[in-house]
């Protein structure tokens, strides 16, 4: 089948083949035709050599399940990309997205989703409702990760809350917390992103013309960038929260003698539930197609990857088997 | 009066004079005739130029209150170290602590204990209970700062904890948190330390035989070295919490990605309720005369800060004015 694949010697760049062995799903897995799929940051980072990956990356996409249990043959799916061992104490207590022997789709001991074909375990699929086009189910996996901020941190129309960055993540993000009716401001570079966080309802402003004032009960944290953190403490008041989205692998000189003098909370924030991203989606709450800047065909994917670098790019799509 | 003192210029040292002037107490002020004081890491670091503080240093004591308003002269008191101004928004909104325009005994913009006498605010005074020696209460402070702990993370007998750093902070957070009943561990370097902290019911084990496995549900960082964040980010489990206490100066290099992959919330602790602290120690719940390793007359204060940063002494008091 046709892949983008991180070959393992050298395993810093991305190549495209035609013959790559279609997936055979082990048991308790789905195999499925995947449709759109969608870059994000990790993807960047797993081509520049992140988590020493190798294989097929790709983890935001939705296809149609082709082989596995009959009662999933011909469903239109989207997936979780924590694949957990179930058994270990870690998923005993209840953290499956922390298993330390879990697989993560496109990111960690397995193939992800920028090829024909993908095999998921069925635990992992959610199914998507109809009234979702394709380009809508693909922001299924970042959505549901912007939303998670919620479960660690109340939300309520009295909060003040800063979100940095108005990429891809930060845009959802916003749309997300808006809905709690709180005090939000989008501090971000691109004035495009910008503007269409003003589209979206979302007070969004120049980081260039920023008070940095100690004012805000939450700062989250989207940047992508190893001075988003020092960025969030200055923006952070004192007892306040900082919600640390961005998986920077700069190690960056940090001082964090203010943490404890002004007792800030800072709370690391990854995966989050797709019913809800789901949920979120098809009541028409977020709004996702205006954040798609350019579309590739897989044949194209070094392309679509050169793109999805460039800040001109919100979200690059790699349209595989478009129906 | 007899006073250490850190000069404006060069800030970095201490000398002893027998010619500061003794403080007149501002309205709404009392003058404290210093019975003993402790010296604590942070006066080790103002010595350094932390702060750029210059004055007294001292922000642990006890003391007779000797000019104030009548109800105050006699009463022998400990006080909060944070005086703040009242009417900023930050004062306004319940955190007095953290009032930005504050001045804090000792540390930042008012002279501390070091000396034979010093002026406080009267709201900043406690009264110590005539069941507790002077150097008892001298431990006031650190402890009230110990048990801030509880203020931002429930720990129950199910809990795992892990206290990193066996020194003067860590024996006294080791000591609140057994009283919750979890599972608690003190991790540490120092023999002495750690025979003392087992002598408190608690197990201490040496940091050289530490398995490194991320199971604690909560990490209390108290090594004072800018090697205690990493330390407890490898102990902490996923979504487990670490409570920072160390105000490290050291910039350090450190990577934040596995803050957000493993969901981890750093929480910076810093000055706590003196009533609780007051209580603790009242009701012989938390022990502190084993900690004191050295006392030294307020005239020898410059050999009490030398032995205060060597590591065979826990915690070394200065013999002001003893009763």
């Amino acid at each position: 089948m046709r892949a983008l694949v991180v070959p393992s010697d050298p395993p810093s760049r991305l190549e495209l083949t035609d013959e790559y062995p279609r997936p055979v799903p082990a048991e308790g897995e789905v195999l499925v035709r995947v449709h759109q799929a969608g870059i994000c940051a990790t993807d960047l980072e797993i081509v520049q050599g992140y988590m020493q990956f190798h294989g097929i990356p790709g983890h935001e996409f939705v296809g149609t399940v082709v082989a596995g249990p009959a009662r999933w043959v011909g469903q239109r799916v989207v997936a979780e990309i924590n694949c957990a061992c179930g058994v270990c104490p870690v998923c005993q207590r209840g953290q499956p997205n922390h298993c330390p022997r879990r697989t993560v789709l496109g990111i960690a001991g397995r193939n992800g989703a920028f090829a024909e074909y993908v095999a998921v375990p069925e635990a992992n699929c959610r199914i998507v409702p109809a009234c979702l086009s394709d380009e809508e189910a693909v922001f299924v996996e970042p959505l549901a990760a912007a939303a998670h901020v919620l479960d660690v941190q109340p939300i309520v129309p009295t909060t003040r809350v800063a979100v940095m960055g108005s990429g891809r993540l930060g845009l959802l993000v916003a749309q997300v917390l808006a809905l709690q009716g709180c005090e939000l401001v989008v501090w971000g570079r691109n004035p495009r992103s910008l503007a269409l966080a003003r589209e979206y309802g979302v007070d969004a402003r120049a980081v260039e013309s920023c008070p940095w004032e100690a004012c805000y009960d939450v700062v989250v944290e989207c940047t992508g960038s190893p001075d988003g953190l020092p960025m969030a403490l200055a923006l952070c008041r004192p007892q306040g929260t900082i919600v640390l989205k961005s998986t920077c692998h700069d190690r960056a000189p940090l001082d964090l003698a203010p943490v404890v003098v002004n007792e800030v909370r800072i709370v690391g924030n990854r995966c989050g539930d797709f019913s809800r991203a789901l949920h979120l989606l098809a009541t028409r709450r977020v709004r996702v197609r205006e954040l798609i800047t350019a579309r590739y065909p897989l044949a194209r994917g070094r392309e679509a990857f050169a793109a999805a670098a460039r800040p001109e790019n919100t979200k690059v799509l790699l349209e595989v088997g478009v129906t």
